[in-house]
């Protein structure tokens, strides 16, 4: 099964991030984790996306705040899927880091999820490996009933609460 | 190969989704278009997303404006990769198409491109087609190449110009 | 009397939310309380909208967070008014919930209160039961008067604090 | 049958309040059009809203824009719903007016549609109206099928089109 | 000498306005304060409102949150210079009250200060005042002589302290 | 009669400015117009600011765009009360105009009206001199009085017409 | 004399871009223009960006709009100073551009002007080879004094005009 | 070498300029640090300012929040480079600071740097004393081969902890 590859721009994204990591982990999906800074690595950036594909991976996500170039930065050396989380780690709520990820130049596109929404970029990732492997979308689809139980049940609860 | 499925709000919106498609035409690869509404046709939505798989597409791309909810209904009812364009048809700009669509709940994500981001979301689905199928991997590639040819040579042309 | 429909899209809306469910407490209304994902449970809120004005309801009230569609997607499913509350719950201070919630398409209405603006959802709710129920009616301006009073109380007291 | 008021802040606003009037005339549900400003007819405003409901009104519609504080202004002297249309303007796209109208305080709640959706304004009202009128009620529902229609069948088209 | 009024919304915009009246005393200019508001208790606004000037006021200062009316509502029944100050009372930062207040219609003029700017509305009815009254204008004057010095201080001790 | 100061940061202002200048003009009050720049011409502006009250004049009003400093920079050098016209000149809507004039610091305000809001910044100036001139006054009431006739006549029309 | 590096992330650029151009041109300091796009040609930006110092550049200007890396990417690159000048060229008036290009993280600074702003961008370099050039700063200050001159000159027209 | 001269608006803002105060000790570069306001001591700032290149300055950081024009107001007095941090210092999460900064009229530039990016402010003035000085930018390229070595360190730990 292919890699899913996760980069965060720096250490302190990492509480965020983790999220990704552990719903990678309990999809049991193969997966490689870098803090590699666009503007302070960027050779590093470069080394790890140019040789992506070949070594393996499918998808690569990208979490990065402010000026959030990272998913950018990768996604231009590569033509692997690349999914950006910005990260709410300035003063402005996280809306640098969401126009800096998600209002890419044609030509060069990231998938942009929510402000700290990594797992569903971890989601994501997965989806798009599932494309083509029926057992993973059926997991996939497993999870999303169990959430839907776990809803309905609430549902029940509160409705004999008020009832 | 897999298709890719177009969905759009309202034919108002094909002038910014061509894009998309004269993308996907470019390489070839099978599509189908929709003009189906969250709001309006919410069983057409419906019926359209949960066969999607078992049709054969790999991905679907949805493009609304203002509160733009077909990305995220689409996701709601398949756990293929759904591909958001926020759409600019409000007084705001497309903030409101943009906020609608990327920020998405934990557990079901939209993998949302930037506002009118039409040909970015043809690409995005091709890539994520492409990650088991180096040769679309390598049309992609040579896409890209063209395109930083291309502004490689204007580069050299401007370069005269001002010396 | 008609009964309100109260849909909150997570149980973390609950603090919320139960500003409007005591306000409808207060009137003596009759209500139910659902929790119901417009993303994670689409089948529960078909079912319960599309029954809910056979089922003796009068308007619904629908709290949702971020790409807030759970307003627009009841709305989508009854012509009964829909009454929205944005809720607070991401890092963008509700702003993406109000503009989910409120930019709804021509052809489906969503009444959008405040941001966290769950008491004047009730009280909206109970105005629309009141058109036609003069002692509901009476009710409200009842309350009203109150308020006013206790202001007006507070008035007094500031006037002489700073005379 | 109740009648629908429809309030404007100004005769320039009058373009954009004629879709209500135009749906409203359309369902042949009896309405009265004012123009009257919160701030330069404030008597005007409160003399037409403390007499509304015994003058037969079931429910005000308020179009203003910039500080638009003409439906709070309506709904500080009634218990009717009042619906407000945030009209776009100034040069601020009408964030100003939607931010004036929707965010009231507790206790005065208005009903806020989208930015200049002087239709869904009018159609809220209708479906307050039908509350307890399922004439009107299926009125609206026989709306919503054609317009379902017309998408499905714009549907078919495109996907003709592009097969 | 005129008096200035003092009106804010809510008992809980006293810890800003406090610093108004602070700054009113400290120039032993005598004023009022009110709780009132322009939703919950239009009549008691009105009625100070259009008596200010026979009482012997010189200006009011208007202090809300969220969709602020209240200075708008103070202005549109006197010709006395209104200030109005913006209230930080909701999720959205004061900019709700910002717009509210100072996106006046043509005809109706709000002075605004900055959001939680009660000092600077305090101010700047004295201001007004002072224009024909040469003593006050004086106080003020000598006011920022102090408050100038005391920052050229600090830079003496900075620049002592980096050196 | 005191003088009202005009100052504009460029002549691209005049266009919006000229309303104040017109309102001006229609009260018969004297007024002096300048083309000064806080960044430009900084001795300008503090030449004309700060003999100004020695001037006689009475209130400035003061008309800037972008990162608007005019009116800061000419509050800083009088204790005249100081009225800030943000001006749309910029691609963001005037909304850097209105913070950069609005949210001053404490001890220095500036008088903000709304953005391009020129007719009620001459307005304000008029009420500020017309706190001790109760023939201003009046003839500010009657203003008003004509603008509401104005819109009850509209009022009256509007009625008529979709009777 | 060092020479100006301009850096353009596409042609379509140019027509704000001439203005800073023209603004070197004006000072005939030596410059080079380029037109290099962080995203498609990443490695054209690091070949010129890594060997500018080298090649006797003294400061590089990137423009670039949407989410606008080119900045970034140039400053990570080298050490020399790197001026940013955010593009208007998406639905959001640059606002984006601008968060792209202001909110770099620590470490790596670009010197960000307005939205637009090109002249700025070639005078704050030019202001930056002139911190040890006595002539250029005397040249800026001459352009200062004409500038002053001419808005010195339209005022005495103004007061004139409307004496 | 030339000095660093470092401004700020309030002595409420050091702990966020001591980041730039740090930064430039730690390059042994000659610094100056002033508390000065624009609008409460605009005479120290013209004083200081318009000395600036005499004595022996070559670049100067300005720090403000809110309505921010102690950089421009700098800027306006000398043609040495200024570089502005706007500071988080009102609700507005320091956006009105950052308009107030980088938005300024051609003719007067300001360098600007990311909301209380007090760091990046130092290394800007560090990157313009630079330009002709390769001790100076050897140490700063020696600076940020150090940042990417840490940040590679952590790379390997987490690329290790996570296999």
């Amino acid at each position: 099964m292919k890699k899913i590859g996760i980069v965060m721009g720096s250490d302190s994204d990492l509480p965020v991030v983790e999220k990704a990591i552990n719903t990678l982990k309990e999809f049991d999906v193969p997966f490689e984790v870098h803090i590699l800074s666009a503007h302070r690595t960027p050779e590093g950036v470069k080394e790890f996306t140019s040789k992506a594909r070949d070594n393996y991976f499918g998808a690569i996500i990208a979490a990065a705040g402010k000026a959030a170039h990272l998913a950018g930065a990768i996604a231009a050396n590569t033509t692997l899927p690349v999914i950006g989380i910005p990260i709410k780690s300035s003063t402005l709520d996280g809306l640098d880091a969401l126009l800096s990820t998600v209002q890419m130049p044609s030509g060069i596109p990231v998938a942009t999820v929510a402000i700290d929404g990594a797992e569903n970029a971890a989601l994501l990732a997965l989806q798009m490996l599932a494309i083509n492997d029926l057992d993973l979308a059926e997991k996939l689809e497993e999870r999303r009933r169990k959430a839907a139980e776990k809803i309905l049940a609430k549902n029940e609860e509160i409705l004999e609460q008020y009832k």
